[in-house]
């Protein structure tokens, strides 16, 4: 059973913090970290690491606890909006894994966090405790700075673990989801207002596509629309982005460049080739790796006692 | 050593001899058919194959063998240039194997295609004897018709190996080459000239792309620009269909569709993806199964003594 984890981490400048939450992660014996994406005007750093559940569970406090020793939240300015050190920690299902197992993966690390490190937590996702709590937008509203009041004053914002209360590491948001694919695109304006305006304009909270989140802000002294594709079988990427390409050209404005942030499934990107070369049919049944992939696992087979 | 094999068949309409050919070929143990399209207008049927080196030389013999018994080139139409039963037989080097290997594999096929069945081989590619007939255009200049007459009466057409003389299963040519991309595109419109004019424009004997080899030809009452991309790495695909683009709407033409003969390397469609996408970076390293799979490799090498 293998499990995916995608935590991000409120600290995307220092290179010596960043890599020490990364090591306590790659600690765990039977974790291995696959990618990591540091942002420095999100101030933001997004690893992907995969394991068995008990280590990706063991490697994901560890983790937490670590961004909790040495990220300050009251000295913490970024563009992506966050609550926390650990700030947001996805479990998601991949081979021989259910969304049930996440769900249970997620609330044990959860009490863990609330109980041994003293950090709120809430529950996000499809291991929420509430459909109000569905969705991260609703847990980060006002952020680390407006929390530390809300958390005490407002029942809604009560945590699902740990204390009521903020301390320097923020609060934390765990959860189970499927993949997901977190993608940036880059205008060639300065003017974030436009990235807002079209972010508003695709996303599905405001009328836009189904399963696209989307935000505007300022990254790498460049207008960016921020996104995460939550289902990419259903709104692939190549029809955001062109929605993306009409919207900006109403402004003048054309697409520099665009960024995957972590990993992406290779279907995607097979689909977009697709699209775009108008190729007939299912032009993943004709790739050659695959193929030769098949053809060694049927070597294996027909070597078997 | 793994060795893949894409002969080409001058039968795409009779299903149960396109089916008896492949039976030939998957009759020999440790060869695996991984791939095959069938296509009625060019009347001619691609087979993907490979498996270890000793296996894939039985099997393509008995694939020509059989096709020779099957196919009468006297009664042969197609739209795509033929000389033989089995047209075109190629071999290519995958994990493990080289160049040379598979000339010299070309070669022992080539030698006992001629001395068993009878049938003119002439060798191309890297496998060719000399200049001439590195490009099969060349090797194939008035197809089977003219072939008749040519090979008795040319020295310049006299085989590598087998008789100066066509029976009804004509010439092969059997050739080593490395992996190429055979991409065929359809045109809104059936004027078969406009495609040739394309071909022309994009093709590097006429001055357009290096790795690029085009024809024009009528396909399901569509002009069809039919290719094979000899490097992709060197001439991207997305160049190739963008490039006919641009050409065809000087002539108020769109592309409907394209397709894929056969199989495709999967940098081929992660390029095309991160081009349209404007993607920055490789995001060939950002896939997910691609980082999986060194996971599971990783997990293996750890488990070892």
């Amino acid at each position: 059973m293998l499990i995916e984890c995608v935590p991000n981490f409120s600290e995307g400048r220092r290179s010596e913090v960043i890599q020490k939450i990364i090591s306590a992660i790659d600690s765990v014996a039977g974790v291995r970290v696959l990618h990591q994406t540091s942002d420095p005007d999100h101030n933001r750093t997004v690893v992907t690491f995969a394991g068995d559940i008990a280590a990706v569970e063991e490697a994901a406090f560890r983790g937490i606890e670590e961004a909790a020793r040495l990220i300050d939240m009251r000295q913490h300015q970024g563009v992506h909006p966050r609550i926390g050190a650990a700030d947001v920690v996805p479990f998601v299902p991949l081979e021989g894994a259910t969304m049930d197992d996440c769900i249970q993966l997620a609330h044990r690390v959860g009490r863990r966090v609330g109980d041994e490190l003293n950090i709120p937590v809430y529950m996000y996702a499809d291991a929420a405790t509430n459909p109000a709590r569905h969705d991260l937008a609703t847990i980060r509203r006002g952020q680390y700075e407006d929390l530390l009041t809300a958390i005490q004053t407002d029942p809604a914002r009560k945590p699902d673990y740990g204390p009521a209360e903020l301390g320097a590491a923020g609060a934390t948001a765990i959860g189970a989801r499927g993949p997901l694919i977190a993608f940036n695109v880059y205008l060639s304006t300065q003017d974030v207002q436009i990235a807002r305006a079209i972010a508003r304009a695709i996303r599905h909270s405001s009328g836009g596509l189904r399963y696209v989140k989307a935000m505007g802000v300022p990254v790498r002294g460049r207008a960016q629309v921020s996104m995460n594709l939550t289902d990419f079988t259903r709104t692939p990427i190549y029809r955001v982005i062109e929605m993306i390409r009409r919207e900006a050209a109403r402004y003048g404005v054309t697409i520099v460049s665009s960024e995957v942030i972590g990993l992406i499934p290779q279907a995607a990107l097979f689909d977009a080739a697709q699209w775009y070369l108008q190729i007939e049919g299912d032009v993943a049944q004709q790739v050659l790796e695959a193929a030769l992939a098949s053809f060694a696992q049927n070597k294996v087979e027909k070597s078997a006692p």
